[in-house]
């Protein structure tokens, strides 16, 4: 049976979902959509999804089941009613939900109790990269299952990095880019805020943010060099200088009553690097202060 | 007088007053320069420089005056001793060394009390492109003062750009910019120690972090036209599921024992943007809400 006569189920139509469904259907995959919120599955319908009126049902068709919804805690209130947990034995589940790695492993332990395969993912790029080259999916989980689900999964668009067999391993990506994603937005909001206060539009700062915003994926490579070989050479940039950068953004924010609790929060710990004696030190020893011993 | 003919101070040699100077001896300018601390001369001297032996003897030759010390308490402790003061009457300073808008206005009085020309200015990278096309230099001030100075300026290397007659626009762009650069490098080295406590080398994540950078330069983009025209639709990405993702990353981090206080911040406010009844919206709205009224 080749992947064009398998059949898919997509749990969770939220825009993400949706997106995840369309790209099934858009490339002939027999497709079951399910939302607990009906009437979201109008369209894709409309395209030729088979859309179910239970979970249970939409289950039942299929080896693989799609999973996207808001937390685990949607996903496991689905996927945790007696009926549903019965239809997915011998089946496999995709749960592409962001969360917690443990909550990915308490999962993964949940299905291997019940006889249910269990693959984790992660969306790294947003809703309208699905179905496109630009999408990112990251996957962890039994090396067999997802080898096995791989080409339909690869029907979703862009690049697919099975990260291995550990299954909490996809979250755990998924979180550390985030913290690195939405730490920087609070910073550029931030900024935003600050220049505004100064009489700088955001439209004035915002080429000047892009260039700063450009110069980051060649420093974050050379940090985990730094980092791997455990030396944080600050040359021509000592952590003591970024504190006193810090402290110059907390002092003028504050005078313009602008909270600086994100900023205050990263001096703290820059401070602490200093006080702990690596002052001369690169900011990447701040990866190693915060690592627990 | 060609501008080769002209003769230029630099104040302060540490490793960026340093590439300052040898910037403006390599284009063949008569140079001058000093440093609180002796010894520091060296190589400049080697290559022409001149090495005063005091602060009023190094500004005395010269039209202009290039200061780039550790910040505005350095630079005042140099500037304001009375036999400097008197030296500096009908000269110009471009103050380079980086602090608050506040300050830079403060010094401005300052010299104009004392019949002194002042120009401040930020240096946007770092060391090594001083003297190259990569250097980027901004500048503030009187714009008659700015442009009888430009072409030594341009000597330096790299790009300037004139943001207007307000003195303290140059410190205000600099700081808003490592507001956004600090922040970031905060939460990178945040993320790296949070994928280490999952598992996860620093060479492994670089790759996927370095993408991440990849996507901010035009979400900086439209996140300034969002806040500019007060539109902050948060179509496929609001900002309930960021604070989401925050709660999940503090979740994580502290559950290893990671400090989590930038992103605690960082997600306060967020949670604060939902509270006033804006979760639909996009990220972009946080900037609004830090905004003072």
């Amino acid at each position: 049976m080749s992947y064009a006569e398998k059949s898919v189920t997509v749990l969770g139509l939220g825009p993400m979902g949706r997106a995840l469904a369309g790209a099934l259907v858009g490339a002939r995959l027999s497709t079951t959509v399910w939302n607990r919120t009906p009437g979201r599955a109008g369209d894709l319908a409309a395209r030729g999804a088979v859309a179910a009126v239970s979970a249970e049902e939409a289950v039942a068709g299929s080896d693989l089941i799609v999973v996207c919804v808001v937390d685990y805690a949607a996903a496991n209130s689905i996927l945790r009613r007696d009926a549903v947990t019965a239809a997915l034995r011998g089946r496999t589940v995709v749960n592409l939900t962001a969360d917690t790695p443990n909550r990915a492993r308490d999962a993964a332990a949940w299905a291997a109790r019940h006889g249910i395969g269990y693959l984790d993912g992660a969306i790294m790029t947003p809703v309208p990269t699905i179905g496109t080259p630009a999408a990112v999916f990251l996957h962890s989980g039994p090396e067999d299952l997802h080898r096995r689900h791989r080409p339909v999964l690869e029907r979703l668009g862009g690049t697919h990095t099975y990260l291995g067999a550990d299954i909490g391993r996809a979250a755990a990506y998924d979180l550390a880019l985030l913290d690195v994603f939405w730490t920087a937005m609070a910073g550029y909001t931030h900024a935003l805020a600050l220049a505004k206060a100064e009489g700088i539009t955001a439209r004035e700062l915002a080429p000047f943010a892009a260039g700063i915003g450009a110069i980051l994926p060649p420093l974050f490579e050379q940090a985990a060099r730094d980092i791997d070989s455990g030396s944080f050479s600050g040359a021509g940039n000592p952590i003591t200088s970024a504190a006193s950068s810090m402290a110059h953004i907390v002092e003028t924010s504050e005078a313009h009553g602008i909270d600086a609790g994100v900023m205050r929060a990263a001096e703290r710990l820059a401070r602490r690097v200093v006080e702990q004696g690596h002052g001369t030190d690169g900011f990447s020893r701040m990866a190693d202060l915060l690592t627990p011993r």
